[in-house]
Parts: C-alpha cells; structure tokens; sequence
C-alpha cells in the first residue's frame, strides 16, 4: 500500500503560496509521496476569517512585500513583484483552468499551475484574465479555445466552488495549506515542518 | 565599538512572542549581542492593521492553538494552554511592570518578562491582573507594593504608551517582532532567518 499524496491547497493570488508551490514537489518526492494540487479560492474564506488581502494592509502590507522577497532571494527562487494596483488579481479563470486540465491530464494541470504561478510572481504578469493564462497555458501546449469555453462552463465553475467548499470544511483558511495525512500546516514557513513531520511520522 | 542589540518587540498575551523568548536570548548571545526587551500593547497596532485576536478567529484560531502546541513539542519549551474563555489576557499590568523595572533594573526586567510569559504561556496561569503579576514579581524578590504603585503610576502608563507607538512608527505590527540592525523579522518562525542573517550579515 503507498502513502497518500500530500494535499498542497493554493490560491494563485498568493505569493507565499508560489513560493512553497516551488518547492512542495521535491520535498515530498523525498519521502516517496505524491503531492495532489488544490487550487481554491481563498476569497471565501476570508468571508469566514474576517481577513483581507494581505499586500494592501497598512504597516503589513509593506512588510509581507519585504519578507516575500527576502525569502526568494533566500531559497533563490525568481521573483518578479507584479504593479501592486493590480494585486490581487482575480484568479477565477486560472484555477477554474487547472482543476478543468486536471479531470483529463492531471500532469499537466501542475504543470499549468506552476507555469501560471511562475508567470504571475515569477516574472511579474497579470494573470487574472482568461487571455493572460490562455497565453500561458498555450505555451504548455494546450489548446486556446478549448480552454477559455472550459474557464466559462458552469460544470467546471461548479467543481471549483465544490473543492474551496471541501477545502474550508477540511480547516484551510489560508494559502498554502498542507496536509501530511491528516496533519495541517499553513505557510510556506511551514515547510520544514513539513519536511520533519514526513521524516519522522510526527513528534 | 560593539554591535547594536537585537530589538525583540513581544506582546505579552501573544503565544507566538512567548515562544520566541525562550529562544531569542541564547540566539542572539550567539553572535555576541545583546537583546533590547520591548513590551508593547498591540491592540494598538491592531487598530491600524484591522486585526482581531488570533485565537477566536474562525477556522483560524483553531489551527494555531494546534500549530502553537505542536511547535512549543517541537522545540521543546513549557507549555500549557491557559483556558481560552480568559484570552488574550489584558497585558497593561505585565506591560507596565517590566516597562517600570526597566527603568532602575535592566537585567531584572528581562528575567520579570521572562517569567510572566512562562507564568502564562508556559503553566497556563491568568497573568491578566495586577494582583498575578505582583505574584510573579514577589518570587523574582520584586515588592509587591511597589510594584503595584508603579503599574497607576500616570509616568508608567505614557512611557510603555510612547514606546508603543515608537514600535509602530517603526513598522511593528505583530508579535514577536525582531530587528537585526534595521531588518525587520515578524514570527516565531522567522527565527532561523534571524539567524541566519546574523550570520552572514544579510543575503
């Protein structure tokens, strides 16, 4: 019997959660587990938190745009900080895309998803239209058309509702959210736990 | 000419601050530097940021008595949850009593804050009262009366308020909440980055 995946819940509007999304998939490969990527919309949530969008916030806005890039710089990962008047972007159309990748290639859904997080605070793009990640996701191969019919069909707007849904009743309330078996850990700052809760089984 | 001190800025009902300070001390004797002691009151910083105390926040609270307690194991430090029904305590008594001692008793008010936070966070005791911080104080040798003056007295209560907004003005909007020279570190879990940067002066 193999082990789990590890559930990686992210939302694209949020850096942190690109940063961790960078190095989720070798962090587990290290102990031989999958990852299972869940893109959410952290919006409702945040209805539930009472929270708001981290980078506007007074005196912590300022900060987390600091530490963000502080924390790429550290684990020398591309960072790209996108114009702040456009954050957060909306990110119904790139992870309505992904979750509708993933129902017939589930490879390359994470591959869209890294591609579009890579784009977005990698390099700095907009990536809240469904023209900017039909751009993205063109360059990954998949087709342009099929995908912008996708982001507007009411069965994929009803799958992504659903798993934000399963993802808030399971606890999640910030991006990233992992869970190692049923164990939670939120934040990138997170990832060393992570990684000792997988090499130990807990402690 | 020796390095400046490590500005640790910790809120007393803060469990995360409490956490720090078992550590910040031996990390920064590390490096041969002293650690300046700053209790604040952040409610006031709260006002500006829109925050609410952690623990009876939704989805949000729940996780992080988890993520405190599994992390207090993790590093091995004392710790006991006070009942939550009694969080987050009003810290104005512990505050202006290690604000006051500062002032003749340097070395005294960090060992006072040391156990007020291990009063509270570490055995669960309700440190909210000036009667429980005479408590602890009594057993550092501190006179209750004094002590007790010292927390009406109008000159306390503007100094701990003046170094509050000081902390602000400063970008403090959480706790704990390190400066290394003039780089900001929010979080227990910006610690190994404290170090880090200690270390090798910045990356």
């Amino acid at each position: 019997m193999s082990a789990r995946p590890i559930d990686f819940y992210f939302e694209f509007a949020s850096p942190y959660g690109y940063l961790a999304s960078v190095r989720i998939g070798r962090l587990a490969a290290n102990y031989g587990r999958e990852v299972a990527w869940h893109p959410i919309m952290l919006g409702a949530a945040f209805k539930l938190t009472g929270a708001k969008p981290l980078l506007h916030i007074p005196l912590k806005g300022p900060y987390v745009i600091h530490d963000i890039t502080r924390m790429a710089r550290l684990w020398q990962v591309p960072f790209t900080m996108p114009p702040l008047d456009t954050l957060p972007i909306n990110s119904l159309a790139a992870s309505r895309a992904t979750v509708w990748l993933d129902q017939h290639d589930p490879t390359g859904a994470i591959a869209l998803a890294k591609a579009i997080y890579h784009a977005h605070w990698g390099e700095g793009r907009h990536l809240g239209t469904v023209e900017a990640v039909a751009d993205v996701a063109a360059d990954q191969g998949i087709d342009r058309q099929l995908l912008s019919e996708a982001v507007a069909d009411p069965l994929i707007k009803v799958a992504l509702k659903y798993r934000t849904e399963e993802a808030i009743k399971r606890g999640v309330f910030g991006s990233p959210f992992i869970f190692v078996d049923d164990e939670p850990f939120w934040g990138a700052d997170r990832l060393e736990q992570v990684d000792l809760w997988l090499q130990h089984g807990g402690w």
